[in-house]
């Protein structure tokens, strides 16, 4: 242990040091000091890695790709992501060498994309309950946050956007991440389309977090690259997509205008993703296509599974269109909030799920459960719930 | 390509887009397109990354190593570099819990250190020639840089120090780069503790980049988390001393109170490093301590042949004690500036080496030699450049 110098006490960056540790690390820390606790918490793939992806690493390591890599990552990945953007979602062509940048995770994209995007005082619409991310990032980089509540359904409609639209007229972008964290919830593209207009009107800068693009179950993913290439940055990855969320590839990809200040901030960030995470990323993206498909068929299931539990517990939920979140209303009848609810519950029959209102405003009253487990643990998890709910009406 | 929406053009953040793309990338990209050019400007090891550490991340891989790590790094890793920096360089023992993070290289560290450290308008000196990824990550964070011309000598001696500081009384902090890139230059104990007499009467944070301590030639390096622990954040990694620069593993340490902050930015930022290449680090850490003693070896034969080789063309340099450059200054009959010298070289002999004036002051009139780079080349180098000055003299 070392001891910090008096003189130098309490001077660190004061947004920084106001801004609370993630709160779904508070909650799980707690949660992990319960004996024999089933979290159903964190938001990442059970699968391990594919196959094949771990053996391209290892080719990768194994040829002594041990040394800088260009900024915005290996030319073929960059390429990868160009086509596959193009194959798997209809988007226009990205040039690989000006419109793409490779990140350290989606998060990574996230801060360049703020940095880069933004001067002090601008204002960013995020919609809420969302990833609470987006909030402390922008935070760091001075960005005034305007909080839209989607509740009840978490869908921003074209009416609750001309709203928020109209009381801050000079709203300079908006955040949308779907399939949603926490919610699940996506959009059709009829949906979409509708919101695209008033988009389009309004000259508004588009951040898409795109990272669950792969796990939409009931129809296709429809994309913002596609809709609205000229007014957005694409953000996405690998990680969901192919159970490597700890190897940590991201990308953000966008007009070049866009890109070169993005990629600017990349690089100063972190000079360039690590070679042999890239190399398992190529090979996610050129040789693994049917690898999310397998796993979106066991997502589904249990998916279904959980919902069928909640239902007979006497839960509510907007019916999941992808990701691995289930957002689920507490009943009336418990006649508690969500953050006492969630305490009580690892309390009393060791099940750990997140409150709704560390996701902001409108998940006061839910809980996000991932389903992102084993069918296993996700039936026993809804044994615990439904016992919990006996015990206590 | 995608063409962005004439409306959402130039306004991108104002302070990034100011700052031009790393220098040294700028030239080397303008050498790149010569044929046949022998290239001496990059600043990472030519040897591949030991065989132990590549079959600890392949070991790694197999073992399903895909899924977050925890924010900080795993636990084996920041207890391995507690240990180390004990045993190495005689530090006081950090807490691995609560004052190391595991970065995505030494870069990152910097990132979230000046993130953490500063609020906007805070005056951090630093001293130059220097690597300039400091002052662009200063600058988007809105910190004041102070510079601090050290040429000829290349060393902040006490005078220089006490001068700076009775002109910039509320400087808040340092940055201190030994071994030192660019110009190679390393202290001597005795040195430092003059330095940090001054330091501790000024109450000034060090931020100490050492992430070249392993490669100091003629004496042991001394660390400030040594001398004056309860003031510095140390920022390092294993990149240049394992010869692993492209698996990205750097690490912060520091007193809590400051590493809270540090820790909640490396976490906003990109959530965790990536598990294989922690993995690799470990190794190197617990495993590899004679790794770096062998490629210093080498090292330090290659520096005598370039520092021998430039007396011999005309070239003085102030001896480099550490890392793998060479600053050298042009000679007086030749009658140029360093940016005019360094292209006349590319095109006349093909011979690529970095313009001292792209580190900042006290860099005009000298060039930077990386001397990481095959025994063979380097002979062929200093014959190309005997040749230039035959011919122009």
């Amino acid at each position: 242990m070392v001891e910090l110098s008096a003189a130098l006490e309490g001077q660190c960056n004061k947004v920084l040091a106001a801004t609370v540790p993630s709160p779904i690390r508070v909650v799980d820390d707690k949660f992990s000091q319960i004996d024999g606790i089933l979290k159903l918490t964190l938001g990442e793939p059970d699968f391990a890695a594919p196959e094949h992806i771990k053996q391209a690493i290892i080719r990768d390591v194994q040829a002594n790709d041990s040394h800088y890599s260009p900024s915005q990552g290996i030319m073929p990945l960059r390429e990868a992501i160009s086509d596959y953007l193009v194959e798997r979602f209809d988007t226009p062509r990205y040039d690989p060498a000006t419109e793409i940048s490779v990140t350290v995770g989606a998060a990574e994209a996230i801060n360049a994309a703020f940095q880069a995007l933004f001067n002090p005082g601008d204002e960013l619409i995020i919609p809420t309950p969302t990833f609470p991310l987006y909030e402390s990032v922008a935070q760091t980089s001075d960005i005034k946050v305007v909080g839209l509540n989607t509740a009840p359904d978490f869908i921003v409609t074209p009416e609750k956007l001309k709203h928020v639209l109209a009381e801050h007229p000079n709203a300079k972008a908006i955040l949308l991440n779907y399939p949603s964290n926490p919610t699940g919830v996506t959009y059709s593209e009829d949906e979409l389309k509708e919101l695209v207009a008033i988009l389009r009107e309004h000259q508004l800068l588009v951040i898409a977090d795109e990272i669950y693009a792969e796990l939409v179950y009931d129809a296709k993913h429809t994309s913002m690259a596609r809709l609205l290439p000229e007014q957005t940055v694409l953000i996405s990855g690998v990680s969901k997509s192919h159970a490597m969320t700890g190897y940590r590839i991201g990308y953000a990809v966008g007009p070049a205008k866009l890109m070169k200040q993005v990629g600017k901030a990349h690089q100063s960030m972190l000079a360039t993703a690590p070679g042999p995470m890239m190399a398992g990323a190529l090979e996610a993206l050129r040789n693994g296509r049917e690898d999310p498909v397998k796993m979106r068929a066991v997502y589904e299931e249990r998916r279904d599974l959980v919902l069928k539990g909640l239902a007979e517990a006497g839960f509510t939920a907007a019916r999941p269109g992808g990701a691995f979140y289930i957002f689920a209303k507490i009943p009336e009848f418990l006649n508690t909030n969500d953050i006492e609810f969630v305490y009580d519950l690892a309390d009393s029959v060791k099940l750990g799920v997140a409150p709704g209102s560390i996701f902001g405003a409108g998940g006061e009253g839910y809980i996000r459960i991932s389903y992102a487990a084993s069918t296993e643990d996700l039936e026993s998890a809804i044994t615990r719930l439904k016992h919990y709910v006996d015990l206590t009406r």
